[in-house]
């Protein structure tokens, strides 16, 4: 399903961009290790860029081939002391041309004449620009590998408790009776529309990026089209119609889907939460040594998943938000708006990536507590059934009168207590239309299922194309 | 290339739903007849899901088929009173509670069985999404062709400018030239690629709303898919494998793919501000009567369409943060996320529709001054061509040597004044390497555009296909 | 409390400028009436500035004072075409140029030498912006009058149940217990916290924007100054030292606060729902005829109110977002950053006047169920509890060995039933440490109150000090 | 002015908390030493809460005195393995629960029993809010530090350029002039307005986090207020009336004044790199080595610290934005808002510090080219003057009559070239009216600056105060 080619995946496992998602809360990203877009990270996909941009010049014909290996021999990332980089960045205004600088210095240690050849006619952009989508097609995959796991959970969830009923919840109020065979197929059916927008936006923007100064890489002559199309062949990169220096269509695209991921799987979390509840106590997530416990409340048991995906829901939209802002980039290269989005991009797929592999670590292996899902729809005297016993009346009262009687009835319950059943069976009209067998039929568990199996099995189905 | 019918367009033309997208400041959209998303309009359409709701129910037998025609005569909306309507709202929590309220007392008026049959088995969300998709595929059609129109204009720029030589900026520094014809372009790129989008993402919105309370259809009983069934082929709709009352994936891409618009044409605007600046002058926007004129100083003539293009820009990404942040929607039926929706998606819509009219009416006009812009190349002694002078020294002289040469020829240039030509005309290592003739043709307006118009037509015939 | 004029007070209810601040949702708010900001109180506001203007100009001596009688008596909104003038504003830029125009041509037929003095020195940004602070003061000082009926209502619960316990809850899940008090003053807390910062940051805003053209007031030679201060006082208005086109820290600020509002009254609003699920059922909105009336479940009852506040609260940020991002406005006066600030902070203003009036009418009248409450506590055998019991056997036994102890109990109650005080009494070491009423005494209602009623007292003290 | 003790910043200074607020480019932060809010910085100043508490309980005599020193001497950050505080963190939910444990852990190593009396009472979000806190206060001073020092720039540009007149410029097109001393005026006042605001809301989030597991601090009994109190004391915080874990109205009051920090540095940005423009070159970035320089062209320098500011204005308001999402915190601590707020206070903060260093260290610096700014006034023949005319014939002709004349002339210099001076010489009427030297004279530079040195001398008269 992903539109990534298994170069890719091979390259990033072995290490040349080495990317950890795990469950990790936000505020320990800051360190190295923890978060996918270090600054380690990015100089070495740069310099990937770099030694990719080397081999289609020879290819070309516009350096000679023997400067590549001395360039190949120098673009080793651990080579480069990142702190004095970053220093010279603040000056420079990018990493890139502190980096090409150091580069052609390396290089010019053992060639000279290679040193001349580096980074020859791009500008810093293209390179940091074709880095960041090298770095993405590795992270959104993992995003995507999590969307998958979370979404298989999700589907066997669907598919095991399709004849489960629970307490339909509307403006969180008990409403009509649903399935958490349901409930977990409207989550597997928002996860594989989170999945096919993101899968779908990262093919989108697996362009390289080459334009030159100004995007008409002048500087190259004649060239030009055989360099770009041998640095996207060496890259496994499409050449895009015109250089993209200033139109981030394509990137903002990412964004969003990003975005739209983790509010899909904020939705999962807040429900998630909301059944955890100590009062609903219908689903627990699953429990390893340590996880969710509270340093002084030994009886408690937090859902730490739902709240990471939660807190992810809520930080996403303000970072779509700027790569949107971002996007009216002046001329043929921005003043503020590319800044703008060094930080913000990874930030989302940070916060995707953490998301998606905590619903990924939860939904399948996720506590199902039927007994209080049964004993929630009977609170209340089980008038959250009553939709039930209209449906049962109304073919031979009319479906009016069958509103009246079993609202009364509703209310009886609700003032003196008892249960619907019962009174409902005191009720003498209901008890002619119905008989007192037909007042259980109408209020059993499953009697109101509705077309929810109809909605389950064919949420399934997509799900299952999909994945083929 | 719109995935909208004909029927839909001939419906609003019919004046179903009247949609005015002309350029018109945000200020003034509060009014009626200004705004698409009016109450008035919002009403028609969610009585036009009540009939076809109806006929539906007729068409599956759940319903007579007698009921129909006094529910369709009374669903009119012109015969409501909306203030009322809104005051009861404001109690009952949305729109169409009170509606339906007014529509059954209506038909009771001449058929009170059949006023028992109105809204049967459908839930508020159902029609006030469904109407509201409805009104999408209205309005979202509308910027589609404000879309086609603004690109058509650029295709045009980019044709006839495909030579026009015209100073790269990047950093708002003049850098090395580009042409006007790439620079249009990059605009067309950028619109293209988010009329694709957006029309991907309407495509995949046009599906009916249809659960009943919880998203189960239960109180149909075994008549539910049928039901759904005719009401998405009666409003042209199709029908999803699930509800999505609390799903809102296709709206939120919907909303995105409109921030994207908005970003795309407020880049297009805040360049053609620059372009248009006192100091540069390379443009002015098209003038009709009294547009853009100062109260105060009668030599200005502001930007008008470029600054309702920015504003957008401006206010779009928060709108689609909004849309985001609503995603996380409790259970079956959500509290405060559904109802955060109401005013946003509508004003995304309207900011889209500004902003595309706008350049729609912007583009295709715009007025181009090529002097000014080889003025402006030949500023600061033309230095911005510099790196012209360097492509022709490097085969002769190696890159490193012809970048030391000119480097310095340009630093006279800028501390003593007259022209690079010239003072290139002084420096005897670069008339002996391509003599005076040859300086002249290394600066040459035209000499440097490098690929760009192989970027132009690479760009316009994507265009064209896109058209076909 | 409120830095507000009884004169502007006055002139509010005196119609100039009406405002309805009802509880309405906000998708009927694109009509005229139920918003505090539409074009024809605009209209009616920027026509205020011009009188004053006229009036200060005579003051000071540029105009002859009568010129002044014949503006006014052409400055009435209703007799203007609303229609019309927002046609000509889409091509002017603003609504200002026409409806100068319009009252240029109103004030000639009785005075052609008046019709010369109207808008005499300002610039449209001058009278646009006074407008709206004039509007912001009077629809502002509305929703500070909202907030305080509403932490009056909190101010009441906080006192009337200091000492009613409910269960505390953190991620969601009951720990130990707290009064509904300590809720409740929390909740007062954070309402005087916005009311302040709501106060001062409209106090703040309360100036005149008088610049001319380019800010400097040069069209009116040496009478500036006086012009500008007769200006502000005829409208009640401090003159700022600098005119503000293009520093939008005092707009923004206000916008923050409404915000912040927002926010607020939206945690309000997710503890009311959380409150009111049909399984915690320990508070319920006040009922009016039909609010929250479900149209297919009767005995369904939705939180409107804390729907509405949840709302606000999802689509506030990005609208802050919005004012925010346009602040970054260019040169003397901008291009697209001010036109996206027109329709941004009157939809804040209409926020958080609807949640604060929402709240307004909800917290003073909140039903509390305490029967649910204690009941609630009861859950899982009164595990919620076992800090009490903790506490008081740590002085005996140390606080390590207690909360092992407490610890094993209460895995026995979670997994055999029982009570946590039934099975403490099973326990011989906790009988020895504490005695059998001990545990009772451990274990009562009240006995964990801890430091709430002082912190319910702080709050209330300091609600009382800001009050007077 | 800073409300912030001396004791604070010596705590800075002597590294307990580290901050380097230097100018980098966004996309190196993510390393340690770059960033204020590192996980090692956070580590270090969570144990600076919980020796401080160990103090206050032992004040209040809830824990021996003797229990102190063990803690105390076992809190120090380079101690402890981040890496592994991060795994475990990751299953905890949050960092502060491991770290508690291998604080204990370290304590029992020397004194058994004082490891018992670490984080006595204390949840752990009362040590991690008040850890930001401290946090907070170090870093925004740090903020409040460069906005001063930007401030004494635009304070001294405004000073020396009090005549010094430019193009006033309004939707980007030249309008009549101004001064330089006027614009950098603005820029004060919006310094000036942002300064006051950030340490007003820093002022008021100064307050220690302290209510236990529910907020009652019910573990404590009846030593609560005096424990509390003391840790106040301690930290040099203020005590609140409530704990304040789920009404965040403080932090995000930081966060809005932050946000409206970066957009005053963004219009100051802004407003430079147009004005450095190579059409305008008005003024120039003051440079340093290596600063700006284009990697392709030689002859470009980029305004990097004006894109820097920009930059961070476009990124600061979805943070905002996120920051009032997260307001709506459930019940008594919060599942997912709070956690959302973890990255983005830090975030915002890091944006406010570079944008502030980077205006901090030019315009104090800032070059002005005076020479351009007269060529540009006389750009199109000088007609950005022409209300300067206008103004001095008013009196004689009329301003009606005035307007008209002056129009004509300007619309010849406009189609036929020629200065204004020139062609008002041409003209009878104004000959008459003014004769030549008056027409000199009202063209002549600073004939026509209004107000603006006075409205210079409000701004700086405020600043001095303020600064006393």
């Amino acid at each position: 399903m992903v539109a990534v080619s298994r170069r890719a995946v091979r390259e990033y496992h072995s290490g040349i961009i080495a990317i950890t998602a795990i469950i990790v809360p936000p505020a320990l990203m800051t360190d190295p290790g923890a978060r996918p877009f270090t600054t380690a990270q990015r100089v070495q996909a740069m310099l990937a860029v770099e030694v990719a941009l080397a081999e289609a010049l020879a290819e070309a014909g516009v350096i000679p081939a023997a400067s590549v290996p001395p360039i190949r021999a120098a673009a080793r990332g651990e080579a480069y002391d990142l702190g004095a980089l970053a220093d010279a960045a603040a000056e420079a205004g990018n990493l890139l041309i502190p980096l090409v600088g150091a580069l052609r210095q390396r290089v010019a240690k053992t060639d000279p004449a290679a040193a001349g050849h580096v980074h020859w006619g791009a500008t810093s952009q293209d390179v940091i620009d074709t880095a960041l989508v090298l770095h993405l097609r590795v992270a959104v995959t993992t995003v995507l590998a999590s969307l998958d796991c979370a979404a298989d959970g999700a589907a066997d969830l669907a598919r095991r408790h399709v004849a489960t009923q629970v307490a339909g919840r509307t403006w969180l109020q008990q409403a009509t009776p649903t399935t958490f065979g349901a409930k977990a197929a409207g989550w597997l059916d928002g996860l594989a529309g989170a999945r096919v927008r993101l899968a779908a936006a990262l093919d989108e923007a697996l362009v390289v990026q080459f334009g030159g100064a100004t995007g008409t890489l002048a500087s190259l002559g004649p060239a030009a089209p055989a360099v770009a199309a041998a640095l996207g062949a060496r890259l496994g990169l499409r050449v895009p119609d015109i250089p993209w220096h200033t139109e981030r269509g394509r990137l903002v695209a990412v964004a969003c889907a990003l975005g739209m991921t983790c509010g899909t799987l904020g939705k999962i979390g807040r429900d998630l939460a909301l059944l955890a509840q100590t009062e609903v106590g219908e689903v627990t997530e699953p429990t390893t040594a340590g996880r969710g416990i509270s340093s002084s409340m030994p009886h408690k048991r937090n859902p730490v998943a739902a709240a990471l995906a939660v807190a992810a829901a809520v930080q996403a939209p303000g970072l779509v938000a700027t790569m949107l802002a971002a996007m009216p980039q002046e001329h043929e290269r921005a003043l503020g708006g590319w800044q703008a989005e060094w930080d913000t991009l990874p930030a989302l797929v940070d916060l995707a990536a953490r998301s998606s592999a905590a619903m990924a670590a939860t939904l399948p292996h996720l506590v199902v507590h039927e007994h209080r899902m049964r004993a929630n729809l009977d609170a209340e005297g089980g008038v959250a059934r009553a939709e039930g016993l209209v449906a049962a009346l109304a073919p031979t009262l009319g479906r009016a009168e069958a509103v009246t009687l079993v609202e009364r009835v509703c209310a009886q319950v609700l003032a003196d207590g008892g249960t619907l059943a019962d009174r409902a069976g005191d009720e003498p009209r209901i008890v002619q239309a119905l008989g007192r067998a037909g007042i259980g039929t109408a209020l059993a568990p499953g009697s109101f299922a509705g077309a929810s199996a109809l909605f389950v099995q064919r949420v399934l189905a997509r799900w299952q194309r999909l994945k083929e």
